[in-house]
């Protein structure tokens, strides 16, 4: 019998799922809507039902699933699956691992979600199972998940990696979610590029900047780099700072944990080459040789799947 | 028969090494002189010479002893054993787990020093074996070991943990000697310290600490900590600047690791809670609060010898 594994994302919108055998192939994989209504106290069994249902259609037996990975956007006890807290979905002590695990009597591991994207983008992704990675995330926040020894990374409360609240601006930052101000979020964040965009237009500057804005209403993190490359000077200086304030935080946490891999995901990771290469040299300039001799940047390869390979890996790591 | 382990720290100056028994107990330490002539090869033999007298002086079974855990001042490739710098002492790719193995036919194990004072510090000091620990030593230099998941965190090529090296300034920073500037290094320890004390006199301020420097022909961490103490105002702004900027590179580092202990050892620790104080408070502003709320500072407890306990603790840590 071929054993399997089954990977799961909450998001706030949707949640992934997947069915992967356990040398990381992919099966199946589908979505869900995340209902958050009654303190989404109802996702274990949304959960469940659907994963029960895939595995009747596809003719699949229960037997032959090895256990649930599950990432989570929030903080969590990974001894106990618990979910002490997750903004946007709306939990408060959620006993999450426990919930889907005497629902499906499988073995259930839950972790961060950044830090499941994290082992997934290592399994299968652009990471290739180094010992020592850290995985960040430009998206609408900036997210991160370290492996060191080849584990994830949780610390004392389930608060490690938080990349994207390091503070690069002691000194008045832009207010960041977390109700403080200066976090490297607040300016390498694909919502933090738009808006350092729309403060030149508002400051009147001579920039192409204005003409998208008025165009299409709204100012994105794609514009900044396409115009950049297209030679306009303020995209170019946005472009600019934000690399470089991304290479020094990047450098400084590569200072602690010397990893051989950095990998950069999210929408703001789509610029590619044009964010990666200022951002090498930023963090040559921040970062001991040493440090910058034993790692290279990539660009994730797995996309909106890394939480779900990440998933069925936690399951793997732990009955192999 | 009653296993006993063996720990060396080797120093620029002196090489440490402490019999202790399995449960932690240190029975016997003594010191021997670091001979670097000859690019400093001898230093194996040195060792297991010294270690063989005391153990035939103390009547002790060299059949007793499980293993040798060896500190040294450069970068380690704990699998093997290999220093491949270690520029205060002279080498480079220089074997030294295996030519101490060879000497005492006995299981060696090598890892830097700053990441073995940790490890002793959160096995007979400050630490209390939290699984996440961060362990900073404030010296000449500024010292950092990490502990994750329950062990040292050693990096893809010996370089983690060199929090020292975080950049706090990025512009305009003092010269470290890493050959960058403006590292934590240069702002933090007793060095950098004494440098600032140094630059005040130099500018004509008008504090204390020039009768000091005109008295003593030098100023040190401790002036600038006692007149702080007394009142003179240069003085209080150096610590200001010098815990400000501390709590800030911790945090960033915290919100990594988020761990339960934060040790402070190193000369400029005596300062104690004239340290600590203002180290807190400093953090709290650049961590977040999540992180602030899992962990403690603590002066580290064994000074000296956190180095010998902890070559030591990697012995019994690796036959358990």
């Amino acid at each position: 019998m071929n054993r399997k594994l089954i990977g799961v994302d909450i998001g706030g919108t949707t949640i992934k799922i997947g069915i992967i055998t356990y040398e990381g192939e992919l099966l199946h994989k589908w979505e869900i809507p995340t209902d958050k209504r009654n303190s989404a106290n109802h996702i274990p069994e949304d959960i469940w039902n659907s994963i029960q249902d895939k595995l009747t259609e596809q003719h699949i037996e229960r037997t032959s699933i090895v256990g649930i990975g599950v990432g989570a956007p929030g903080f969590v006890d990974t001894s106990t699956g618990n979910v002490s807290v997750a903004v946007n979905i709306g939990w408060r002590n959620f006993d999450l691992g426990q919930a889907i695990h005497e629902l499906s009597k499988l073995p259930v591991y839950v972790d961060n979600d950044a830090n499941i994207a994290a082992v997934g983008e290592n399994w299968k992704g652009s990471g290739n199972l180094a010992e020592n990675i850290i995985a960040i995330t430009l998206g609408t926040g900036v997210g991160g998940g370290i492996i060191a020894n080849g584990h994830v990374i949780n610390g004392t409360n389930g608060t490690a990696g938080e990349i994207g609240h390091i503070t690069v601006e002691p000194e008045g930052g832009a207010p960041c979610n977390c109700g403080r101000t200066g976090c490297l979020e607040t300016v390498t964040s694909a919502t933090g590029i738009a808006r350092q965009a729309k403060e030149a237009v508002d400051a009147g500057k001579d920039t192409r900047l204005k003409q998208r804005l008025e165009r299409n209403q709204l100012l994105t993190a794609k514009d900044v780099f396409d115009l950049a490359k297209e030679g306009d000077n303020v995209s170019q200086s946005i472009v600019a700072h934000v690399t470089d304030t991304l290479g020094y935080a990047i450098a400084n946490v590569a200072t602690v944990i010397n990893p051989s891999k950095i990998v950069i995901g999210g929408g703001v990771s789509k610029a590619g080459e044009d964010l990666l290469r200022p951002l090498r040299y930023a963090f040559e300039k921040y970062a001991l040789p040493r440090i910058n001799e034993g790692c290279e940047f990539v660009i994730a390869a797995l996309e909106n799947d890394a939480g779900i390979y990440g998933g069925a890996y936690l399951v793997k790591q732990n009955h192999s």
